[in-house]
């Protein structure tokens, strides 16, 4: 290994990094997806805690294209990682409790296997003679090191943009030995979009006088194609931030540059940022490793269509947490729910969260939400084990203490007790707006297996997380796509329709995915609300789901039980059960229930 | 002037439109905005139509970066123009009425005065030795030719994108000289982030060694910074399209490329794409013109706050029409509803449009939406002159036949002839949610001058401009932040109450930008409701607003007569003047109304 190569290519950090990085030599040849093959291949990698003894506690970090194997410090003297926020001790990627590893991937520039690293055919660096490679490529030299280290089973496979490329091809490569997927800001394939941005900055490397065909090592004094990396790396800077986050740094004093030594434009402050980001960049990185990465990226694809994806996915067998950015626009959330979408469809645990954040691509590498997406993270490592749920009822139950005004329907549950008992034992259950999940943390005390929440709001899906309930973040408006005909025994729909806007639409979809399904909401002809009208000529308002203002409640809709048995009758549902309420006394109403009760509970099917 | 010069920068063209092309030469030095100057400047133009004995129908016509003076074909045989579809007999922006001009701009390659130009002063191409010149500058080259001309008042300036920056600057600069500006796709400035992307095409430009200091013109094969060109061209080029775009364009097939001969990447579709792309432009433009216009572009900022913009936007004297696509990420919507406040705030006649359009920033050069925002150019152009609107009531009035079924709350105007009654004469009315401005066009009949309309729906807002009505698109639910407290005499709120979500936001905002404000409601305590829920125990359904059905009611609201009453009470809001309407019979109702009139309309104040 040629160490000052290594040192060299990294001047912007101080060697300490280093005195932790372990390599591991494989000298059987790496037979490459797309052709030819690797005579051996070294990879350099860290790792963090201790491998427990029974070996069941590894979690492999997969890092983006310009990471390295330094994903956090190991020690106080130290310097920071790229993910220092997320691992380390008591972190979400609890140093304390796992074993973490991290390895320089195949093709990069940090000491495993690439295009700077010497060709023992030639005795030279590969240069542009290094082949190309694929994701799987990655993650076979990632298994190899696996095997080297006695780990049969990865408790977590986790990585961020081309690094959640990485764990997706874990999931589906190595079922049996991942229980747990891991992906951020990433995507089933690029857009043609970020494809593109891509393709301009690999022309601006290889076109570079400097890059010599892709021999610039052994240059003396030339340096390799410097400008085109820079350019390269600029390019890609601004797609790594949303136009927010740009905004907000670089539209006040944008015609103050910083005073940064460099040959690039700076009139503009984000010119002078661009040129800075351009040279540390040409410093610690290889052009001929961003060529080969990008292009292992641009290539990296689990289909085009929703089927395609489907098959592929369906062979998974780990559990899965899919978090993408909203502002994010190299690897749209859009991207991220294709690849949920696909797990649903083939009945795999998922549980999904689209963080609001303002940091674009990058947001995974920053504080901003690590509070949510660093929380989901930390309870969903927390809850691998096929023990059982490792739930943390004391958190939850706080939670639910503080209680949140804007999920008003989930704080009378007379109605789940109801549900409870309509539902039958082991049934698989979808709840559309499951909340902090409490229907579903009570259907599993009862040994419900097949359980999936909806839900919109952060907090409640970091609640339900928590409680190792599945849950997907999605909007109720926009239907149930993605999931099957008939795909769950029951659906329920508890105190939501009335505040639904596409009434019919939730409807047909329930009744689509359920082979029962079962919907509570609020009674708008109990006698008070009547009387109101009908007396005060005032708009209805009474406790419960009515206790708000007509000009600030969240409701939508004013179905009576007569206008729900009417919908019904006149859609063709079936109605199989009817359950009504007095709420204010907790009691079943038998006389006169659409003047008596003020909540219903219908069983309805197809 | 070097003919063969001209000629050769645009090798990608016949020499047809030059048959067209007119040049005019002014020897008084131009004095540049950011200092220096140039001692003479040569302006190549195109014109179509005819002028006006009274030289009061010219419309100059603004190109962007890369556009040129032939904006459409002159005949049958001619090449077509980078806007053939607006520009043309009968078209939007109609040669057989208008005397249409279009001019290439300072800095610009093919024609007018820039660095591929020889410099008096040395014999030679200006080269890098051009000077930085500003938008302004080009606005000063147009008026010279303008004069040169005979024309005093520009009927219509107009632009998209850098083409919009030049109308804004004719608007403020020379107001006594433009009767109406429209912009599309512009901005008061650049975003940081498209500021950052023009700045890695420049550094892709004077870093590829064949611009050699911009001095590539006498090369001797070399061929100019042929390479760095076509990156920037690149580049912009996906910038110019949106995500969806090039998704539909490049994702089927997406690794079956072009065999476009190319020694750029073309691994990929959108790769071949825009090597060709590259290619093309470097054919046909200036390497030196690219980063003289870039950089005025990006140094183009009528101000950073609202504060500033409205100072700079205030002097104008123009009629406004405002343009943007709801898929343009360069040059975002917000960016001209900035312009559109800043003009509101100002008091000055707008009319604004985000059309929902899929293609991206070029979105202003395609075919997709053209019957809209071509059809909004048409009537605006044709509503011009101050001698009173030069209306098209049959085409109004087609449309009102049609009919729209998601305006539902314009169809029961009987309120209106109440409106009509309560607005003082010669108020100023801002009318929100106004449809096909039936209410405003009433209104303007009875001589009242200042009236502004909002509204959402695209084909309204095409009806509002055939009638020469000012109309914004904005959505109510944002408030009314853009204009300024006591703004109007009358703020009117017809039937549009029930189906807003912020009741508060919205009679607040009303209250603060209104001296006086008309709310029409229907009235949720009408008998035969009341009946309904109480006798029948069904969500209750009438004629009018109440027709349709609970579950598909665009309703959000149902205040009665005694609800709004006491909301105003609570609120402190004074009730000028009460009036109750049975709008089956269309009489006004005196006994009990909160019990007999199906609709009501107050006026109220702060």
């Amino acid at each position: 290994m040629n160490d000052s190569l290594l040192e060299s290519s990294d001047r912007s950090r101080s060697a300490a990094p280093l005195h932790h990085m372990q390599l591991a030599t494989f000298s059987q040849p790496l037979h490459l997806e797309l052709g030819g093959q690797l005579p051996s291949v070294t990879v350099a990698y860290e790792t963090y805690g201790r491998l427990s003894a029974g070996r069941d506690n590894a979690v492999l970090v997969c890092h983006a294209i310009s990471g390295d194997s330094h994903v956090a410090r190991h020690g106080d003297g130290d310097d920071p990682g790229w993910w220092d926020i997320m691992v380390g001790p008591g972190k979400s990627i609890d140093t304390d409790r796992y074993f973490v590893i991290c390895s320089n991937i195949l093709g990069g520039c940090r000491g495993t296997t690439g295009p700077n690293r010497s060709n023992p055919q030639s005795g030279r660096p590969y240069g542009a003679d290094f082949p190309t490679i694929t994701v799987g490529d990655m993650v076979e030299v990632q298994r190899r090191l696996i095997d080297h280290l006695g780990i049969e089973t990865l408790r977590v496979v986790i990585g961020g943009s081309l690094g959640g490329h990485q764990a997706l091809t874990w999931a589906v490569r190595h079922p049996d030995r991942v229980r747990a997927c891991i992906t951020l800001a990433s995507s089933p394939r690029l857009t043609s979009q970020a494809l593109a941005f891509d393709v301009v900055g690999r022309n601006a490397i290889v076109h570079d006088p400097g890059y010599r065909g892709g021999q610039y090592y052994d240059s003396d004094g030339g340096g390799g194609p410097e400008v085109g990396l820079a350019l390269a790396r600029m390019l890609a800077h601004i797609t790594y931030l949303s136009r927010e986050a740009m905004t907000a740094k670089f539209d006040p004093g944008r015609l103050e540059p910083r005073d940064t030594p460099t040959a690039f434009e700076k009139k503009f402050s984000v010119g002078s940022y661009l040129a800075y980001q351009g040279h540390k960049f040409v410093e610690r990185f290889d052009a001929n490793s961003y060529v080969t990465l990008s292009m292992a990226m641009d290539l990296f694809d689990l289909g085009e269509t929703a089927h395609e994806l489907h098959s592929v996915l369906a062979s998974s067998r780990c559990r899965w947490l899919v978090i993408s950015f909203t502002s994010d626009w190299l690897f749209p959330p859009a991207q991220s729910q294709q690849i949920v979408d696909a797990l649903i469809g083939a009945n795999h645990p998922v549980t999904y969260c689209n963080v609001e954040a303002s940091g674009g691509h990058d947001s995974f590498l920053l504080e901003e939400k690590l509070s949510i997406y660093g929380g989901l993270i930390h309870a969903f490592n927390a809850n691998v084990d096929d023990a059982g749920p490792a739930r943390t009822p004391e958190k939850a139950a706080a939670r639910a203490a503080l209680g949140r005004p804007t999920n008003i329907f989930h704080s009378h549950r007379l109605d789940y007790d109801v549900i409870l008992q309509l539902i039958p034992a082991a049934a698989s259950v979808l709840d559309l707006g499951c909340g902090d999940g409490v229907l579903l943390s009570r259907l599993r005390e009862r040994g419900h297996t097949r359980l999936v929440g909806i839900e919109l709001d952060e907090e409640s899906l970091l609640a339900c997380v928590e409680q190792r309930l599945d849950v997907v973040q999605h909007d109720l408006e926009q239907g149930l796509s993605p999931f099957a005909d008939g795909q769950f025994d029951v659906v329920v729909l508890s105190q939501t329709l009335q505040s639904i806007d596409d009434t019919e639409g939730i409807v047909d979809e329930m009744l689509r995915v359920g082979n029962s399904c079962i919907v509570s909401f609020p009674n708008f002809a109990y006698h008070k609300l009547r009387e109101m009208l009908y007396e005060e000529g005032r708009s209805p308002k009474a406790g419960g789901v009515y206790h708000f203002e007509w000009y600030n409640t969240p409701n939508r809709r004013f179905p009576s039980i007569s206008d729900v048995e009417e919908f019904c009758s006149r859609k063709a549902i079936k109605v199989h059960q009817k359950v009504y309420l007095d709420s204010e006394t907790g009691q079943r109403i038998a006389d006169a229930p659409n003047r008596n009760a003020d909540m219903a509970i219908f069983v309805l099917s197809r």
